[in-house]
């Protein structure tokens, strides 16, 4: 299987780097083949998503992302719109076709002090989030700044909910069966249309599951003041960007945070932290949450659940043994790496 | 003065009499007339916000609400939109012009320990979030569902952009002169207008007003696990809705979390708790939001600041001498009061 690598910037190299020594040991018939992507793509080739990457996605079996994007104060966001780092990766999603962002979060036995939250809520979360990641205001063409008014579309159609609810549903079915949907139907057309389709398909293909709807608001107050209540949250676009980060703090840290975003080709997997660039090139970022994205990819991207549950279980005793320095531990990305290596015996 | 109250829905006539009751000790010149909204206006009068309430509003100097709505599975939820409780809120602020949505998170000391964060990061959190509250995709016309497709359209104008601001500026002239806007930039038209417009006015008008600028999502996951760096918060409409409410659980207790909306004309002035349907008319539910919206009422509506300092310091006391029962104490809703009466002396 040939598997694209996108360093991108920051720190995405070392950590994609860790990754991809992770996946060659558990996995030696992979091809890997790197391109560019982001702002280094821009400054290399004077595209974010420059069209040799573009090419090199058609016959990849999946996608490993580092990650894209510079300093708060970087030139690079000063840049017309689709010249800079994050529409390289939002160009790559749809290139991709990647509807379904599918981020689990999960508080690992041991891990509980490092949450944010009292240990006792944080205690046993394990919640998987999916976002619909092609639709909604961010990729709707209806759009416009013009002087002194501005615009962005809300948009979904039945399709589009369709086809991600379906995913939510059966990551449901591997899991406790509970779905949530999130929306802000009392407020939005767009967020009734979710929830009659989200209902409807339940009712038509997958009478197991328990679905149960929330309001957009409600939800980030009970992520965080009562996070156990919840399976598996499916939404829309961007309430599933501020919600999935949301949530990701409640492990306490960015740096165990995987993701996978899944359609109907090849898929792409990702840290869901940034790129660090304080720290890039130091080879102190914990690789922790590339080499997750690693084993979701071997799960989801190439159905190999063998070797992606021997990188997770290693990485726990890796996080344990030889914690990194975000995690308040002395490890850097190298000997993290080799902990990992060596836990997978 | 005339204040319009407003009980509404579920324990929402329970908290506004126990703030009537505290009104009428430190104003006893305030002249009070009560109406309808909500779902019992609509059970009344067939509308959730009557002309009856409407024409009262022309010569108020402030309005008191109560809390507004059924429960998940009420029969109002199901009505016309236009006909739904919220739809009375809704329209409550409109017709006020309250364009800004102001709302303390304060974390009282000595109640650290409610809060589902650690300790030490709830100690000392001290933020006012100001959401504009007439503007984007809530009030926006170009909205539709028909059949497999539906939309929302999220619209600012700098004229709105700016009245917002300015209210977020001049609050944080009496803080710490911090503001922190809060957009989605990096995707959306829509906040490039936005944060323009909030920097130019900055630029040009509070130069002592230390502005940054930060993502939404950023902001979901800081909230959290790094509350104190935030003084003022401005945002738009549906990213304050999601944030004020993911704050409001910092406190520990949503029965503490008054609001004041604010505009050219009335302010109006509400707990940000919900209507609580299944405690409704027991006694029980917790009146402090509703009487530090009272508080806020007197300082913001009617500038009686020494009024507004005396009921918030009487409601510290009695929170620590009398807890209601969601804060793990005992009292019911008649006693809290009468603690608050007697700490104001
Ligand atoms: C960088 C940005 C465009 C992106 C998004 O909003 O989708 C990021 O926040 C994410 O969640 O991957
Ligand atoms: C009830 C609903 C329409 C309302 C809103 O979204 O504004 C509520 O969530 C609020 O924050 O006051």
């Amino acid at each position: 299987p040939k598997i694209v690598t996108l360093p991108g910037d920051g720190i995405g190299p070392e950590v994609t780097a860790a990754a991809v020594q992770v996946l060659r040991e558990v996995a030696p018939d992979l091809q890997f083949e790197e391109h560019a992507i982001g702002g280094g793509a821009y400054e290399a080739h004077g595209d974010p998503f420059p069209q040799r990457t573009r090419d090199a996605l058609a016959d990849a079996d999946a996608v490993l992302l580092g990650t894209v994007g510079g300093a708060q104060n970087s030139p690079w966001n000063s840049l017309p719109r689709p010249l800079r780092p994050e529409s390289g990766l939002l160009a790559l999603r749809k290139a991709l076709g990647c509807y379904a962002n599918l981020r689990p979060v999960r508080v690992q036995p041991g891990l509980e002090h490092l949450s944010p939250l009292k240990p006792e809520l944080a205690r046993g979360v394990d919640i998987l989030i999916v976002r619909e990641l092609l639709g909604g205001v961010y990729f709707d063409g209806d759009r416009k700044l013009d002087g002194d008014t501005a615009y962005n579309t809300m948009r979904y159609t039945t399709p589009e909910v369709e086809r991600v609810a379906k995913m939510a549903f059966w990551a449901a079915e591997q899991r406790k069966g509970r779905v949530t949907s999130v929306d802000k139907a009392n407020v939005l057309e767009v967020s009734e249309l979710w929830r009659r389709d989200v209902q409807a398909l339940r009712d038509r293909e997958y009478r197991s599951i328990h679905l149960n709807h929330e309001y957009v608001d409600s939800v980030a107050m009970l992520i965080v003041s009562d996070p156990s209540r919840y399976d598996v949250i499916v939404t829309e676009n961007l309430f599933g960007d501020i919600l999935s980060d949301l949530a990701a703090v409640i492990p306490g840290s960015l740096g165990l945070m995987p993701s996978a975003s899944l359609g109907d080709g090849a898929g792409l997997f990702e840290p869901i932290h940034g790129s660090a660039p304080d720290i890039a090139g130091k080879g102190v970022a914990n690789p922790a949450a590339a080499i997750m994205s690693a084993a979701m990819l071997l799960r989801h991207g190439l159905k190999r659940s063998d070797a992606a549950n021997s990188i997770e279980r290693a990485v726990a005793l890796a996080l344990r043994e030889e914690p990194t320095r975000d995690l308040g531990g002395k490890a850097d990305t190298k000997t993290f790496t080799n902990a990992v290596l060596e836990a997978m015996g």
